[in-house]
């Protein structure tokens, strides 16, 4: 007789993202004329640019020609893309790393849910409050989570509090951890950890042969250049960390699909290199991203494909700006927005999360991410996102700005 | 201290065709002039079809301009190909599903390699034997395998060996199983199941409130009318089977990476339905198929595409024939081929088929695939797949009928 993977009835109700879309279909399907403008889902909205349409157009012609065809490819990806994204994310920046370090994928939501399989069961998992719902709950289905809590935690994980007290840079945990989320520049708070910081935990992890597991998708987008944008420029990491970045936001490909994943082969957990398990892990369950999906992303790193993709990233963080300097001007609180595209915005009084995005979905048909939906401390915030249209952010802070100021 | 999971410890040493490609590199690297002809990875060769082209092409440019772009799309795919796969797969032969039992992916590896996570860890595994190694090895990680033992079966697992005495059909298993994965038509060797051997299993799994796990990714190579084309076929599947399937072999996309699965409502253990697990699963460590990719998939399904990939496929059998008919005229029994792309090549005398893999690569500079590495009752013999180019089919077959005529 076969039994389900009982840990599932554990998750919470509903993926928060799934959750959120049901409920602005529902709004939308009883105000059909409402014009609302989502600010919440982290989607990006400019068309890709050029130097990739041009890439991508290429390497589908390629694939329309017997002689330039391409099947099967590298189960990690192609080396004509990793080599790009060495010297591009890495050489660049002096983090020197091995071609096999870097594993390419349709995505780090993928790999970031994919990357604890790797671990033992019995692993101890910290991350931060609030979180990406993604390292969460990966754990919960693994069976790593315990029981959830009335306080809406879960009573076999480490929580590490990010909250405006501690500059949503979490302390070190009480308790013993094993594996370590974190994410810099942060989803949901759009703060970032400083070298400071990330020196900190990298001395803990080398302390207590932890494995950080750092989550660097909105490296693109930190404008102070004293914050790292990847772990590896603390030095020691590679012992202890892997890192997962994404041309998601990086270059608009939330529907393109791709990213990648880099495991040093210095690190060692029981002996053995966790690389060879990650490309274990891929050799078996995956069949490397499509072909045309890795010319696109090697044209991000192409002189044109730079200039333009971050056009695109100057795009977006004029509308963080916009949006954290409105809810300033109308006298909120908020944090995020200056090295990452995501605003976290302090609710006032005392109002549930929950509540005040339907507040906001009905009174300005503006959609946001309830903070609580991220974790226990995330309640009493609200995420927005710099993703939108120019225009359509400055409408939504103006019907913010005329409800609430 | 992170502690790794140790059933990677309980795999076989090399995941079977990393392990191939690493051995036709070493050998060319020895005899950079040699002109080997690969017939041994289940790899296409010809160019995508015009139709799949310009689909892609036009979802490129769709993605070019910020009024059509699309960014994150819906995690289990989008409805214009659900839509068509229904339509082409299924009620084109009177198979009723709903767009929600078709979950959309960027592989069948992954989905085959995934879908015991939402299954419970004690559940008993029963594979055919010779088998497409991510059955096993998906479950070895997931520690339902137990230990290899000396003559290479794992003790947990449930074999159902199929031989040339059972027309590789094989028997109900003696001990119960929970989830029982069968293939047909069948990588490796070449076979199908008709309506009576499904009907069987579907019975089985009735009974025994087993979930059959049914990969039918070379369903498009059927040539004779009478064999099921989708487990579906066969009544009360609906409450016993998930299927999948692939445009891979279908229409060449094992480049461009797309597949589904189906996950009938009907389905379900432990009093939930497997399809709101499998949601929940795709939707927590998947963000959906490339845009471009689905529309290109959906092409396939056009008046165009559906001609130009059966043209592809008719070429395909026509080397399958050659390869058949020109082994039996060397005087060698084989198997498949009639309505598979793959021939399963009964090996003269007891050469130990890894053995004749190297002979073969050395002697012929052709590769096939050593059936040792699909389990212990594919010793013995060597897979060869139609997916090569036609003269290239031809010289390799011509050079095996000298050689070993």
């Amino acid at each position: 007789m076969a039994q389900i993977n009982f840990n599932y009835d554990a998750l919470s109700g509903n993926y928060l993202f799934a959750e959120i879309a049901r409920k602005i279909s529902a709004y939308r399907a009883a105000h059909p004329d409402a014009k609302i403008i989502r600010l919440g889902i982290g989607d990006v909205t400019l068309p890709l640019a050029p130097a990739v349409v041009a890439a991508m157009h290429e390497a589908v012609d390629e694939l329309s020609r017997a002689a330039s065809f391409h099947g099967y490819g590298p189960e990690r990806g192609y080396d004509f893309l990793a080599e790009a994204i060495l010297q591009g994310e890495y050489r660049s920046r002096g983090v020197d790393l091995d071609l096999d370090e870097i594993f390419i994928s349709d995505g780090s939501k993928c790999d970031v849910g994919n990357i604890q399989e790797i671990f033992a069961p019995e692993s101890v998992v910290a991350v931060a409050d609030p979180v990406y719902p993604v390292y969460l709950d990966s754990n919960v289905m693994a069976g790593r989570a315990g029981t959830k809590q009335s306080d809406g935690h879960y009573s076999s994980i480490v929580y590490l509090p990010c909250t405006a007290e501690n500059n949503f840079a979490p302390s070190l945990p009480s308790r013993k951890a094993d594996l370590i989320y974190l994410c810099s520049p942060n989803n949901p708070t759009g703060e970032v950890l400083s070298v400071e910081e990330l020196t900190k935990w990298v001395a803990y992890a080398r302390e207590n042969d932890a494995v950080i597991l750092y989550d660097s998708a909105y490296s693109s987008y930190i404008q102070d250049e004293k914050v790292p944008h990847s772990i590896y420029e603390i030095p020691g990491a590679k012992e202890v960390a892997v890192e997962f970045k994404s041309f998601s936001k990086t270059a608009g490909f939330t529907g393109v699909r791709c990213a990648f994943t880099v495991v040093p082969k210095a690190l060692e957990r029981s002996g053995r290199k966790l690389n060879d398990l990650w490309n274990r892990r891929q050799c078996t369950k995956f069949n490397g991203a499509s072909y045309i999906v890795q010319r696109g992303a090697a044209a991000v790193y192409s002189p044109a494909g730079r200039e333009e993709t971050q056009g695109q990233i100057a795009y977006y963080m004029e509308n963080a700006r916009i949006i954290r300097t409105g809810l300033e001007e109308a006298g909120f609180t908020c944090y995020g927005g200056r090295n990452a595209p995501y605003i976290w915005w302090r609710l006032p009084g005392k109002i549930p999360s929950r509540v005040f995005f339907e507040k906001l979905l009905e009174e300005c048909q503006v959609v946001g991410t309830p903070g609580v939906g991220f974790g226990p401390c995330g309640e009493g915030y609200l995420r927005l996102t710099a993703f939108g249209e120019r225009e359509q952010t400055r409408e939504a802070i103006g019907r913010i700005q005329k409800k609430f100021a």
